[in-house]
């Protein structure tokens, strides 16, 4: 049993990715823990209101450690109004946007979640799009909270550490999602993970947890023998059962190959790897000029909200790792654990 | 030993990358076979009078297995003397360049080199940037040589699988270099090896090797575990003692780290991972505009070579893959395949 797992007391080398925009949700993030792996809630879109709902919902369903996954705001600029225009003309349904939250609001937000993790004395707190701030880390370590950043390269990671981080996870290139990039990169900050795990547990001090790209008891053998404690998987339990990721999503992943995906700032104004659909092959051109998270994914909100109810993946956000040619078929998290951990693991 | 091992009778799992433009000569690759790993000749630049020199040059210097990497031309129309003469303005020295060689020159060229692999019995012939045409693969096939192809994805590594390759080795998004994709993808095709060696592995009945990120014992393990056979090392060997590449190359390649890299047209017209300089600053609007390879390539040429005489890092193009912040000091290749295969490689 390595560090990471003693921290959590924990049977498998797992942690279930915190998918945000209703993938995750208690049923989801209990059966993990359930299992001996660490469950995730993503807080990032929600309101505290639910958040705490959730929580409380966390604790009916498991005795086992959980974690809660926070969204650091930036202090952006609001984009322009002329660009604000431009882009409510080029989306469908973006005029049904009339305001942005104020960045106030979205720091507000950040701490009343903070409080709700306190509160509960959650046992785990992650943290992703930048460094925490340290007020929050003071706290949140004072009560014991253990606290997890996410790092797409080796500086990152130790700016992580250095900001009183117990974990850091490496985000992979081959990862689904939102990139948790900070930094400013000479080249690309997205990094494969066989360079990235090896380059990053010389630096560190802490356990790095490997996330990218991994499906089965391979993916987690090579990530522990590249020097990670343990491995972060999203894809693969967004397909479970358990999942709650709309049925379209889940049917997509199952269908796609390895080169169907890729980094996108469309939806978002964030880079994010997913599956290429009609929405992001027709807007193509408009890459380099999307407004700055969140503003860009205000607009796009309406649009997705209705795909997702009239069952329509041109306009949702689809995304997905590159490990998803090897998924193909539904199953549970138990039967995805067992996949993932079938042999003995050396740890 | 696994199958690729005992293909060549190796002691080591690992082929030396061939790394074309000068960095690879006979004294690299043969100090590669001697010690029991599979060295390479990289014959993509060289006329074939120079890759016989080098080819006896080699059976001189080892009586050990060595490959042979040739380049496959593509069959593109020739650039529009507008669009050239756009070029020919925004590359330094350009206007240096007078013609092209013909696509029926690219092919004699190709043909004349499978003719040295021929008549010299080279034991193994690798290829880049396409199938091989299946009259070459026949005739090689005949005389015994063992037949290797690069693969981006799943579907291509399956295309080389049915041309007739022995190996197909399997280039993650981590690589340095040219990128050998040549099927048009849905997404991204660079994917990276955490991703890429399972499903293909799953896919392939010929021995798959990975290439990209890799430097250490750590990344050869890992990849083994992954189901690769094999571990193809570039960035690595171009730093070594018996390596040509140039001082400037080397030395920018000791100081980088692992997200001073990306993907780049701008030299070629095809993609390869370099660290970023100064020219490809200045000209990155225009990646999406290049000439197709071989055009851009030869257009460049002039100011590549100028930049290699002057030691002008600005201007040379400085291949590297996502492992080299690990890459800290200038070894021979004995101490590098001892890092390499510290321990016991599994196999």
């Amino acid at each position: 049993m390595n560090e990471f797992m003693k921290m959590f007391s924990l049977t498998k080398p797992i942690i279930q990715a915190p998918m945000a925009g209703g993938i995750t949700k208690p049923r989801l993030a209990s059966a993990v823990s359930n299992q001996g792996a660490l469950g995730s809630l993503a807080s990032g879109y929600l309101t505290p209101e639910i958040l705490e709902q959730q929580t409380k919902e966390m604790f009916e369903l498991t005795d086992a450690p959980f974690q809660i996954n926070v969204f650091v705001p930036s202090d952006l600029e609001m984009p322009s109004e002329d660009q604000v225009e431009k882009w409510k003309k080029n989306i469908p349904l973006a005029d049904q946007v009339n305001q942005f939250k104020s960045v106030q609001e979205e720091w507000d937000d950040f701490y009343q979640k903070i409080d709700i993790i306190l509160r509960y004395k959650v046992k785990a707190c992650s943290f992703t799009f930048d460094l925490p701030p340290e007020d929050a880390v003071k706290e949140l370590k004072a009560s014991g909270c253990c606290l997890i950043g996410t790092a797409s390269t080796v500086e990152e990671a130790m700016l992580m550490e250095e900001r009183g981080m117990d974990i850091v996870v490496l985000q992979g290139s081959e990862a689904g999602g939102h990139r948790g990039a900070f930094l400013p990169s000479k080249g690309e900050s997205a990094v494969g993970l066989m360079a990235l795990v090896p380059q990053a547990a010389d630096a560190l001090g802490v356990p790095v947890i490997a996330a990218g790209g991994m499906t089965d008891h391979r993916g987690v053998k090579a990530a522990l023998t590249l020097g990670a404690q343990g491995v972060q998987i999203g894809s693969a339990f967004l397909i479970c059962h358990e999942s709650n990721a709309h049925a379209v999503h889940k049917q997509k992943v199952l269908e796609a190959n390895e080169a169907d995906t890729k980094l996108t700032k469309l939806f978002s104004g964030k880079e994010a790897r997913g599956i290429v659909n009609k929405w992001m092959e027709e807007k193509e051109g408009y890459e380099t000029q999307t407004l700055p998270y969140p503003y860009q994914n205000t607009l796009t909100k309406p649009m997705r909200q209705q795909a997702s109810l009239q069952n329509n993946h041109d306009q949702m956000s689809l995304w997905a790792g590159q490990g998803i040619r090897s998924l193909t078929e539904e199953i549970s998290v138990k039967q995805l654990l067992n996949k993932l951990c079938q042999e003995d693991v050396k740890i």
